[in-house]
């Protein structure tokens, strides 16, 4: 055996152990997020702080880096830069340099801080009192510019943190691609406004059988290709994805009486996340290559799966009928109402609530917010009156108070800063992804209708998922769509989506 | 600061640490017995074996054993022998002693062995051929000897292995515990089989909703004072509980619907172990003052759960009525009739579904023969007959084949030998445990009539879960009871039993 490949197989046991506490750790989350009592969180956060701690230590280890120097001399003998080698040491060795460069000390300043400003956003948000919030928010950011300048950046302290999330993205390119949704979107909700035809939601709305709503729910994740004999799935509070194994990814979802199509749709979207996760190569599993090569890309997937998968016409072709049986309070509506339902377009306060035409708007306010900040351009005690002025310029929403405003998220208490953007970006590519799929294999809806979900899952597994961090989003990016990263495909469908419902047009 | 104060700390923070590792292995344990699907099997299989080589690395640090030279000079210190301190070090020291004294490659040989091993029981299980897993028995006596002789022992090398799991206890003294069961309980079996009334079992089989026995079964456990706050309950195959922190105490359970109450039962089992850990000290929680004494003692407390309030007349006096009008086809039984059918006697082939008489017989037997192959008075080879002659003479019944004879269990597959002996003890306490509640306090069917389960959890938390292991098991059954372990008690019982339901007497 080479020197070489020597080499690359202890760093790869290296890295598999870093993997095996990874996905300790989150079975932990899972646990928690699905199982665990109240009373059972405390020592629940010092097994998690344990594992926490072993793997960074792992990760960071010397060894890891004089290995890296190593093979980074040496990458022709696994066939040069095309490898796949090559491409997991470059993507270890980002990993590596990014954790060794962030000091131990700060890495824990920022999970202590976060439990604590977690715990004041909370009260905060209960009491509508933004001032029990601020100092933590004002921590949090110092905290992220800190991280910002350890991790280092060419142009801007931003482009270091949305990298954390969005690798290679930069503030630049993200301004770039996202400043499209407030010229295009904004005309958009005002000709909706003005629209003559306008959804019941109350359709959906009223008692729905929790047990029925699983049933029909895990039908629909099993039909559009989720494997549950890889996976499973768990009830809680939030719905999420999570990977545990390399034949283990499983989502939580709930299940509420009131309404009707939320467990559906949540359930497509974290299955949407689930398919990525287990499309992802087996072989590579615990190393870049099967990894998922960022959370824009993933959430493009997810958001596929719920918005042009779930609530497409063609889907409720065959689920509406499915669901008057279950849910008398439907019988007699009819499938233009019931779509229109689930489609309507309305500006709201709180961006999980929000729909696909006016959800981008949220993320646009937030990712200039966050810049400002970051930039000291904007003080944390102006946070609230610069969010309220932006929802009244891009959504024309009035804010009551700042629970409902600028308390809404939890990210920014927990330190999650440079990650909204990546909610919008998701719908961005998620758009080029599908325009570029209808021009090679046949349009979405023709596929649903005769239900040939798998094909469409085996396109994007093909396209995207297997190839884990082999490429960096925007290459993946131009590669599928044949284009850079652009707003352009997003405004076509949502352009479209508008007139076909409300007929109307900007 | 004292020294032996810092010592000490010093100590139980790393004695933290190892439980925290251990608790997270237990997670791993209860997610896969409750939700894991089969293709993560191999992955989860790595996770446990990183976790527990992490923990034994970390429980067997020699600064473990330097701390422990220290504070064993130093008790004066905190009080002397019967300080908190004092019991934490003795154990600590029994627990070091016992890791380090096993070579890890004999450490590894064993759970490599075990599962293969166990592979290979499931195979042999299947096709009814004793020979295919002829030599991994041999191969797991082998090494269960080679335990033996490095944890060293006085007289008998099985006394080293039983001691892991009944702490103090001897292949003597248990013989002379377990030598009553024979004698006594043959004789009573003799006596049911010539008696002239007989239950009609086939009341307790049919068709019982799942969901309504769950919500029974939620109903009984909370009544009987397990705290779900504390808890929680998952399904799962095979019956079991778990402590995965301070208040997170768990148990997984089955609902079978053909059966009207083998899940009320072992769920009474189940929360009975339960209850056992939710009585020990918080305070102490990863030391071992915050830990169960033994095997013996937690089935002590299981069973009595289970037998004796779930199989009394007091407790079936207000569970009937819910079972009658739950389930159609009870609807008309008496309860003399029911109660009949739940306390049927009967020998049979298969240990986990014995009744309360016969069961310790099939201990009998293990016990026995696990003493012989240890001192090699018996071969493998010579297993399956031995094993079918006590079956006929203590039971009188046919062994059809091994599958159903010396291959039902698991245990020994996995190298659990010295194991079996603690589910006789467990019976055993249990009825001299409620032979002096019932001296000390009331006759358990007068509180179970009047619902008072309360007063019987809260006696034992009071009498044996509060302190852990600061008494042998042997020294508890004193303290508690005034004697010595005895099958008196547990015979006085049984005879009792044998007469109320058959009319009979030995």
């Amino acid at each position: 055996m080479s020197d070489a490949r020597k080499s690359y197989d202890e760093l790869k046991e290296r890295m598999a152990e870093v993997a095996e506490l990874e996905t300790i750790r989150w079975i932990l989350d899972w646990d928690e997020q699905t199982e665990l009592q109240p009373a059972g969180a405390e020592w629940r956060a010092r097994q998690a702080a344990r594992i926490d701690g072993l793997t960074h230590q792992r990760a960071t280890d010397g060894k890891i880096g004089e290995l890296l120097d190593t093979l980074e001399d040496k990458l022709d003998a696994f066939g040069g830069e095309e490898s796949d080698e090559a491409a997991n040491v470059r993507e270890w060795r980002r990993d590596y340099d990014r954790k060794v460069k962030i000091p131990q000390r700060l890495v824990e300043e920022i999970t202590t801080t976060g439990v604590q400003a977690r715990t004041a956003w909370i009260e905060a948000r209960k009491e509508k009192n933004f001032s029990l919030f601020a100092p933590w928010l004002e921590k949090q950011f110092e905290l992220a510019i800190e991280t910002a300048d350890h991790l280092g950046y060419k142009e801007d302290p931003y482009d270091a943190l949305i990298d954390l999330y969005e690798p290679g993205m930069t503030r630049a390119e993200a301004s770039r691609v996202l400043s499209g949704l407030r010229t295009d979107i904004v005309p958009l909700i005002e000709a909706v406004a003005g629209a003559d035809r306008h959804p019941n939601p109350n359709i959906l709305h009223g008692s729905f059988s929790p047990a029925a709503q699983q049933e029909i729910t895990i039908g629909a994740i099993t039909r559009i290709g989720y494997d549950l004999n890889r996976g499973g799935i768990g009830e809680t509070a939030h719905p999420f994805c999570i990977t545990l194994g390399p034949h283990d990814v499983r989502f939580g979802t709930r299940y509420r009486e009131t309404h009707a199509t939320d467990a559906l749709l949540s359930s497509l979207h974290e299955a949407g996340h689930g398919i990525y996760e287990q499309g992802l190569s087996v072989e590579h599993f615990g190393t870049p290559l099967g990894t998922a090569v960022s959370l824009g890309v993933h959430e493009s997937q997810s958001r596929m799966w719920e918005n042009r998968v779930g609530r497409s016409r063609a889907f409720w072709e065959s689920f509406l009928p499915e669901f008057t049986n279950r849910f008398p309070s439907l019988k007699g509506t009819s499938l233009d109402d019931f779509l229109f339902a689930v489609n309507e377009m309305k500006p709201s306060l709180i961006r999980t609530e929000a729909d696909e035409l006016t959800y981008n708007l949220h993320i646009l306010i937030r990712f200039e917010m966050e810049t400002a900040l970051i930039n000291r351009k904007l003080k944390i005690a102006d946070v609230p009156a610069a969010w309220n002025e932006k929802m009244k310029q891009y959504l024309g929403v009035d804010v009551p108070d700042d629970s409902q405003g600028c308390m809404q998220d939890i990210h920014w208490s927990v330190g999650l800063i440079g990650y909204f953007a990546t909610y919008a970006l998701g719908n961005i590519y998620s758009a080029q992804f599908v325009e570029a799929f209808e021009r090679e294999i046949a349009p979405f809806e023709k596929l649903i209708r005769a239900g040939e979900y798998l094909t469409i899952r085996d396109w994007f597994r093909d396209k995207i998922h297997r190839h884990g961090r082999r490429y960096s989003p925007t290459e993946l990016v131009e590669r599928v769509t044949g284009s850079a990263p652009s707003s352009d495909s997003l405004i076509r469908y949502l352009t479209g989506k508008v007139e076909t419902f409300y007929g109307v047009s900007s």
